[in-house]
């Protein structure tokens, strides 16, 4: 749907002078623009706390996008157009009164317009801010056309199972479940979307995606960075809130879903509670067992010395939160009995890596009963991150006078169709103006992932079991995680 | 099995100045002989009618050698020690006495060794020379040591089924089955062979291979080269007898077999023959339906003007012999019920193309429903020459904003794994050397071969249908090919 379809929109950032509006939301917004997508008519109102002009501010963005944005190549007169669209408006959102403001504001604008237009808001503010804005919004009264006023809220969506149904609730105070619009930028990711055109628009690999031929699916997301100027915020949180509950649950999902009967949001996601609620919950007691959890030390990556994670800026030295987690699950339904899912995620890794891996059973058959050492199992590779590709690995005959097997692989290179592929933030905001919720996370789905962890946390917190594993920043993790996979 | 483990080797070429020995066998003799695969001590006794000296054969084979071998950076010492192995013998295969001195000459190898030395006799010789040569060495008791004595024989394996049971027993009352080589040199091809590397050393082909998976399959072997000079011949033979009942059986058992309980002989051998068993004989009065059939008529490949196959030198003007087959068979088992197999070779085709396309049913989900048209079925395509590679269609999601599919393709390029693959000869008479008839056919599978093309030659000698086609030398084919396909 291109721009002159749509309704015009008024985008109301909150936190516009924050981190991510200035490395994602703005580039976003105006490689959208600069494709055609946005509606003819919109409008950016900008929320911060700092006092700046108009001028000042547009700067602010347009060196952001010099330095952020995908699409570097645009006119004088491109930009002139978006920017003219941005409004910066300062803000305190602790104040009834800089909503009613706000309301003005809107309302001046559809006056102008001589339309109701759409409301997107975006809330990119810290977690105990959330429940102000929300309030707020419901009390100016700026959200109550259903059908036309969404909000896009970013993780972490609680920090356990009780919170998240609080705020769950708290947002439904104000929001019906259809305006919320919760990010994981996960799945707008290219590769991850490109996880159910595999499955479901192929015929030759659903009929395999079962447990008569996958031995086992690995979810990696390796990182280099650590908890950068995060410190206090991480410390509060860790790898299996802040990584595993939202981004591995959600690809998760997506590799184990049953195929839903159209490609429709409330399908989908239906589809992926129903893997969630499968997913076998793990015992107090066993929790040892299935999970490794560990803290970064000093170490080095590319040749320059890292600090560990107790000394982080504003971690606790003495901090028992995880920067690192493997764990093994199993999915208890026909389709994926008996099979290990196995995630692992952690910061300050040797290499930035996404990856699902499905390895696929031994070779039943005795043909090369001689060569059956050297036969490895096929595996499907999907690559997220930073390549993004698909790879298959098989079994070939080694050209040659005699008949020995060696392995080879086929490569899909996703990068070899565009050179210009959208950021995930693109994808995102782009269907929650539309209204496409496809992509995002339900509240039954956000619950429902916490609660798989629930045992894991309390077992964690209550600091019984497994013990704090160590790795050196820079390293391949801890050694348990191999043994975990091994087992 | 490297050569310092193998016996010494006399090995006879009936016809060493033949084209085929020119071409194809000296030089692969002489490759093995390179790369270490010949016994330690052997010798190629060289039979021909002319009379010449040893230098000049060496010579002849020398040249021939620098215009056919793969490999051409050896060096003089090399030659020198492969060359003084070649003996050429002035022969007169109708004269039982020069069978007598042939075996002097061998029994004087075997002397000179001390040991009884293994024979490979090389019947390249034209097929009413067979009974005569079979018979005579069996006269002389050249062959009576079954474990040590073989024989390759080229086809044509007799002109329908009755011709060959009549070959068999005859060349059963010189050779036990054993012994005998029966040449199909595309199964030599390393991406024929690698068909069931392929099939049998994955776990995720074979699960989709049959009929709830598989559509159609494809295989065709088109060639530019017309009849050349060898109209005399072909016009007593044809397409059908001299691609389809041969090539194109073999490469239809190698996709259809069951798996080979072991990589042994008897055992592919066994399922092969099933195949062939299984293929439903099309009734007589059906050809018409089943079958198309054509001869080239003036035309031009690469801008060069290529006479019509009726204007050939050696060729009947009002020959009725096909040079194109397209056909279409079904094979009655629980794995291939329904799934049509189509066949197609042709002389004088626009390009060179052996390949096996494996179709993919549609896909059955409706998640895309809204792109079902766009949905191409997956497709695995087996290309043997001239690429030899192995490509997978499938579906991704098209990089972009929104949810739409294209079209991709992994591809496993063979010769990726090395730029020295040997020639299907090299691979066969190796085979040949060591004993190893898997890749040879046996009497059954042959005369089988015959049996299910029978009623076809019937019908068409007949007369009464199909009709002749014609297609344009350079063309695809006639129209007639793509209607049957269609149907």
């Amino acid at each position: 749907m291109k721009n002159n379809d749509k309704k015009p929109t008024s985008i109301v950032v909150f936190g516009a002078t924050g981190d991510l509006a200035k490395r994602k939301l703005f580039p976003a917004f105006f490689n959208l623009f600069l494709e055609g997508w946005l509606p003819e008519e919109f409008e950016i109102l900008s929320l911060g706390r700092t006092e700046q002009t108009q001028e000042e501010f547009r700067n602010y963005i347009l060196e952001n996008i010099r330095t952020f944005s995908r699409i570097q190549k645009f006119s004088q007169e491109q930009w002139n157009n978006f920017s003219e669209k941005i409004k910066f408006i300062r803000f305190d959102i602790t104040q009834e009164e800089s909503f009613i403001r706000l309301k003005n504001e809107l309302d001046t604008i559809d006056v102008n317009l001589g339309i109701r237009s759409n409301r997107l808001f975006y809330l990119s503010v810290a977690p105990s801010f959330i429940e102000t804005v929300s309030n707020s919004l419901k009390n100016a009264g700026l959200t109550e056309n259903v059908d036309q006023d969404r909000m896009i809220i970013e993780k972490p969506f609680g920090y356990d199972k009780a919170s998240a149904v609080a705020l769950n609730k708290l947002l439904s105070q104000t929001f019906k479940e259809e305006q919320i619009y919760r990010i994981d930028h996960y799945l707008g990711k290219e590769n991850v979307q490109n996880i159910l055109a595999f499955r479901f628009g192929n015929t030759i690999f659903e009929p395999l995606w079962n447990n008569n031929y996958i031995d086992s699916v690995q979810i990696t997301v390796a990182e280099t960075v650590g908890v950068e100027d995060r410190g206090g915020y991480y410390d509060g949180s860790g790898a299996l809130r802040d990584m595993i509950q939202n981004h591995l649950m959600q690809i998760l999902c997506m590799i184990a879903m049953e195929a839903p009967a159209a490609f429709e949001s409330s399908e989908i996601r239906d589809r992926k509670v129903d893997v969630l609620k499968s997913v076998r919950r793990i015992n107090l007691e066993d929790i040892g067992h299935y999970t490794v959890r560990a803290q970064y030390t000093e170490g080095e990556i590319d040749g320059k010395k890292k600090a560990g994670y107790l000394e982080e800026p504003g971690v606790n030295p003495n901090s028992n939160t995880e920067t690192y987690v493997a764990m093994k699950f199993y999915i208890d339904n026909e389709r994926w009995r008996g099979v290990p899912f196995y995630m692992r995620t952690g910061k300050r890794m040797q290499e930035k890596k996404s990856s699902i891996v499905i390895s696929f059973k031994d070779v039943p058959c005795t043909t090369f009963r001689d060569d059956l050492n050297m036969l490895f199992p096929n595996k499907l590779v999907i690559n997220i991150q930073p390549e993004m590709d698909v790879r298959l690995s098989f079994m070939t005959k080694k050209p040659g006078l005699d008949m020995k097997l060696k392995p080879a692989e086929m490569v899909f290179d996703y990068f070899e169709c565009s050179s210009e592929t959208p950021e995930a933030y693109e994808t995102l905001l782009l269907d929650a103006l539309d209204g496409d919720s496809t992509l995002f996370m339900r509240s039954d789905q956000v619950e429902e992932a916490w609660d798989v962890i629930s045992n894991i946390q309390t077992a964690w917190e209550s600091g019984n079991s497994p013990k704090m594993d160590t790795y050196a920043a820079g390293s391949a993790g801890p050694a348990a995680a191999d043994d975990l996979l091994k087992r």
